[in-house]
């Protein structure tokens, strides 16, 4: 079959490699119906984080499960499935808290399993999923074409943008500031307004992510950044601040501008990978009481939660899908990214 | 009067000071019954902070309403009050929030009002307090001399302790670890406690700190330190770490300790005074989806929860005072908490 792996900054293939086994027992070979790209995989295609050797990337996919081994129970060959950015028990006491991102058994797409099994990585023709009973969800049946982009964003973005406003505590009556306008502060967006905000500020300067940010549900926009972001929120929220404030992009400065933008006792939800390992001011959280919490998002626990609202209709993240490719050029699909031509891009075999 | 001044490292005297007047309209003389020393004093007593030159200190204390002036209406002369820790007008968007720390008119003790008069600091014979009405909580009637030390922890420690268990989320079912065996985490136990947790474990290698652990509610006690506390935190908890952690010390290493010893999804509630400004690492929160939240305390916001359970005895937080000194010894009870031969002093003019 053929797959994606990155051999360098900026040097994306679609190469043969070789056909996935079952191997553990557990396992389903997912053939893949629909992938994408993240931001996060920017990073090695930047180099901001390095390639030592080329490696599979890639993961987040829908497909149609093609076979199963013999301890599989709850997936079955022929399901349409759904698989999280990672692969989880659903069993283990962190993933029945609703943190299966730090399952005991699972593990990252590209990499071993903990039996020791390559998981191919998910921008390819087919993967094998370990411990697919947990990882993987059905769909009540065979979706239309569609719908597949949305349910794709239940991998990862949607999921994601889901738990920033989860973990600052998004809720009826209160006034959200999302920082970032990439995919996941989009669905940050969207993820606000279905949990009922009153009041939510997108900070965007560009005109197609502004449009998109109203249709999910933004009441108001902000093009300042830094310090003028920061005066221009304060200016808005009665001089305190928000009572929310998602951070969905990873830097130093996107996270010192959330937690500036909080009123005090408010809360920063943040789902940006952190670029660079930016460090907490402790001494500032302190005097103000603006907490922080979030983190890699749990998608597997959304899932059940969000797939009914997608699957009738109510809810279509999959707006942030604004570039559609064959998957043989994927290249072309993460520099589209990386120019910023596309918000997310939509990969099909 | 008299009242405490510091006047260096070391050197705590008990001098004449000018008496109170009123000044601002908002404000009231308390004649002061009891105060009492706090762990942050004892920062600028052992240099930790420095003191550039002498001023007044203390910031604890309940007392009898002398004179109000004339725009104090709730508070009235002959009114048993407690003080918090700070003063606020209760009024603003701050204060209404629940973050009365942060109120957009109030002050520290010791320093000008925002109005530009000396509000007296809490270790003296008499303090002005303004924004009497927002500041000051009257008890229900004069209280017996034994009830005192119960009220006085309403001004700070137990109120910070249940601040630390409000900001980690303590509350039935969950298992709660108390880093730090001061007054701050022995009223943390007491909050957890009163919070309805359902394992509490202090981290004390002190025999009388473990025993009042013990009285307020803690179900184990951990005495080792470190990478070893963790370790054993983690044997007592299933191998993931505790549902909530309570950092009521202040230092990087108690702060480490605290976000290791959570399990992932967890949370950490912090109050202890952020010493020599330790940064969070946001990359292990993260990582875990360890969320951390807390700081200086709005005490002033808990004292109606807290004081009906004072007022009839279900709730004893006085016993963290283990040492009572007239106020002119006030140098004694810098010095015997700073030699840990005191958990808490009660300070009598």
């Amino acid at each position: 079959m053929h797959a994606t792996l990155i051999h360098a900054p900026g040097d994306i293939r679609f190469e043969e490699v070789p056909d996935p086994r079952l191997s553990t027992g557990g396992d389903a070979i997912v053939r893949v119906v629909a992938a994408c790209v993240c931001g996060s995989d920017l990073w090695p295609y930047r180099g901001v984080t390095p390639t030592d050797e080329p490696h599979r990337i890639g993961h987040e996919f829908v497909g149609v499960v093609e076979e199963v081994g013999p301890e599989v129970r709850r997936i079955k060959v022929g399901d349409f499935v759904i698989a999280p950015f990672y692969d989880c028990c659903m069993a283990c006491v962190n993933c029945l808290n609703g943190f299966s991102t730090s399952c005991l058994n699972g593990g990252w797409w590209g990499e071993d399993d903990r039996m020791g099994a390559f998981a191919d990585a998910g921008q390819g023709e087919r993967v094998r999923v370990p411990h697919a009973d947990g990882s993987l969800v059905a769909t009540p049946s065979m979706p239309d074409d569609a719908l597949v982009p949305h349910l794709l964003t239940l991998s990862d973005v949607m999921g994601t943008g889901h738990h920033a406003a989860v973990s600052g505590g998004v809720g009826p009556g209160k006034t959200v500031v999302v920082v970032g306008d990439g995919a996941v502060g989009l669905c940050a967006v969207l993820a606000s307004a279905r949990l009922g905000a009153d009041r939510i500020i997108a900070m965007s300067r560009h005109a197609d992510r502004q449009a998109l940010a109203r249709r999910f549900g933004a009441t108001e926009l902000v093009e300042e950044r830094g310090k003028e972001g920061v005066a221009r929120i304060r200016e808005l929220t009665g001089g305190v601040g928000a009572d929310v404030v998602l951070e969905c992009v990873g830097t130093k400065e996107s996270m010192d501008q959330a937690l500036r933008s909080a009123r005090p006792g408010g809360q920063v939800g943040f789902v940006g990978v952190p670029n660079g390992g930016p460090e907490l001011p402790l001494r500032v959280m302190f005097g103000t009481n603006v907490g922080v919490r979030g983190g890699v998002a749990p998608v597997r626990n959304y899932i059940e939660e969000l797939l009914p609202e997608v699957w009738d209709g109510r809810l279509q993240p999959g707006a942030v899908f604004d570039l559609e490719l064959p998957m043989s050029e994927v290249a072309d699909a993460y520099r589209a990214m990386d120019e910023r031509r596309a918000i997310k891009v939509l990969l099909r075999p």
